[in-house]
């Protein structure tokens, strides 16, 4: 073995349809609810991880520039995850490059994690199946447990960490959604999701989000795997409302939608009212992903693009699950 | 008796603090919780209701319009609970008028069923404690109940006919509040909150936010006899967003806020937390409630005036309860 092991990852974001908010257990990201998301094609973290004998400490290189704060410690945390399951003591170097805008509206920490989760385990020889990937990747940021998969993915909340883990509902060749983000901010959004996660159980609204998400669940399973596009707009737009009933409600509440967010909404359900295909759904930030048929997004992204305020339209189709380079 | 009689009574709107949303029973108006209110001064409906014998059916005349659709058939309904607690036989001429402009944001069916009440049960010779007046004019409009008392009231949502009322907390002069209403719009409401409060049971939400009531209501109450200014802002604002998130997740969603309501919402978060003390809270509907103290209404009123896409500010301060002109 030489003094240093390498590998680099490639890993896409997604957009829940059924989202994840607040833990179980904070620490083990064990999620209160399940969650389905799409694979964000197009929409890429490349990570390489490189084991090196001669570090005395872990580099972290965030689109070339070097990071020390917060960001590196939550990498390390990772990694020492990783060196603990090899039986491995080096420190390592982690670069990662986005190929869509920080900020933009898709939430980069899926992809970072999941490619970093792959990157690390190859280079530290650790040959692992997928489901563990998952899981690992979950211990990093939640919903990166479900950008290890492709296409249209489900995450079952389960217990413990054991039983928490993500898997592919169907591939991404099954519908030709498209997601158009609609960027109405590039400002970094004020709390993070980790420290929103926290807040959801201040909510008096939480619970009864949690104990209606089998439901929801099951609905937006069925509407994916049946091609049923009425039906996956109207449990996906109850379920994005939900996620905001409940961060409006926490103490102290989070706000996340912009006087735009509310305008795009407005819009998005006017044109689906008149019969195009198209519903909205909103994470923890004020840009709008409305998911369309591929044969309805030109259409779509033209009449985004002519809202006042809307900075950018993003366009992604289901894309693959993180593989190594 | 002569062949008519006649009374005529003045009532104001109010804004809710912790907001009544839903029907236990639907058809006697029993709210799913109960709810806390400042009568608004300065804004008026003055309504002469007339029993007259040569009557053949019941008239109803709103700022000098003659009116014949469901509005007619409301106050029809209403009259017939009078009639049969008086045994009158007679139809009414009912002419009713709002110093305030209709869709202003300022619920007008509060005043306008509060007036009709009194003036009704006057011209029909019933003599009725206020708690009495106020169940009649629950049914007609839940808040209703609560404009029949001037200040600072609570509606205690009982569980019949009987136990469900309103009662002043404290009197108008006890705290000098005012209400600064944004108008966003003049727009009428696409959803009527009759209609509205029968789809709050569809939301997963509304049970746990019944449930919470109580908590709420204890908050505000101590807030409010207490003068505690921060207290009365954050439980106003969890509980709008309350009753909004029941709204957003309703099925058909009721989505009652614009851009414009979200802008004002946050230049208002963000004031308090500068030091001003002001909150927000919001109907059904997408104009904004600006709850100060007197001495900072003039600033908090040129602030509101100067956000592009606020059509006027209305101002109210604590108002006096349903009485015989």
């Amino acid at each position: 073995m030489s003094n240093s092991r390498s590998a680099t990852a490639i890993a896409s974001p997604n957009i829940a349809f059924i989202k994840y908010w607040g833990n179980r257990d904070q620490n083990l990201r064990i999620p209160a609810n399940g969650s389905i998301s799409m694979t964000l094609g197009g929409l890429e973290t490349r990570t390489t991880v490189t084991f090196d004998a001669r570090l005395a400490e872990d580099l972290f290189l965030l689109d070339g520039t070097r990071t020390t704060d917060a960001a590196l410690l939550r990498v390390s945390h990772h990694l020492d995850l990783i060196r603990e399951l090899a039986g491995l003591k080096l420190h390592a170097r982690v670069e990662s490059r986005n190929n869509f805008p920080v900020a933009s509206g898709v939430a980069s920490s899926a992809s970072a994690f999941a490619a970093l989760t792959l990157a690390a385990c190859a280079a530290a020889g650790l040959d692992l199946h997928a489901r563990m990937l998952s899981r690992l990747a979950r211990r990093g940021s939640g919903s990166a447990s479900r950008s290890i998969f492709g296409g249209f993915v489900e995450c079952v909340a389960g217990q413990d960490d054991q039983t928490s883990f993500s898997q592919q509902l169907a591939p991404p060749e099954h519908w030709e959604l498209v997601d158009l983000v609609a960027v109405v901010t590039r400002e970094k959004k004020p709390v993070s999701s980790t420290a929103g996660h926290a807040l959801a159980d201040t909510s008096p609204l939480q619970a009864a989000r949690v104990a209606d998400a089998p439901r929801r669940l099951q609905i937006c399973r069925d509407a994916i795997l049946t091609r049923n596009f009425p039906r996956l707009a109207s449990i996906a737009e109850l379920d994005s409302n939900m996620m905001h009933a409940v961060m409006l409600t926490s103490t102290p509440p989070l706000a996340y939608w912009n006087p735009e967010t509310v305008q795009v909404m407005k819009q998005v359900v006017a044109w689906r009212a008149s019969g195009l295909p198209v519903f909205y759904t909103v994470d923890a930030g004020p840009n709008v992903h409305c998911i369309t048929l591929a044969e309805h997004a030109a259409e779509i992204s033209r009449r985004l693009r002519s809202i006042a305020g809307i900075l950018d339209v993003l366009r992604a189709p289901p894309g693959d699950g993180a593989r190594l380079a």
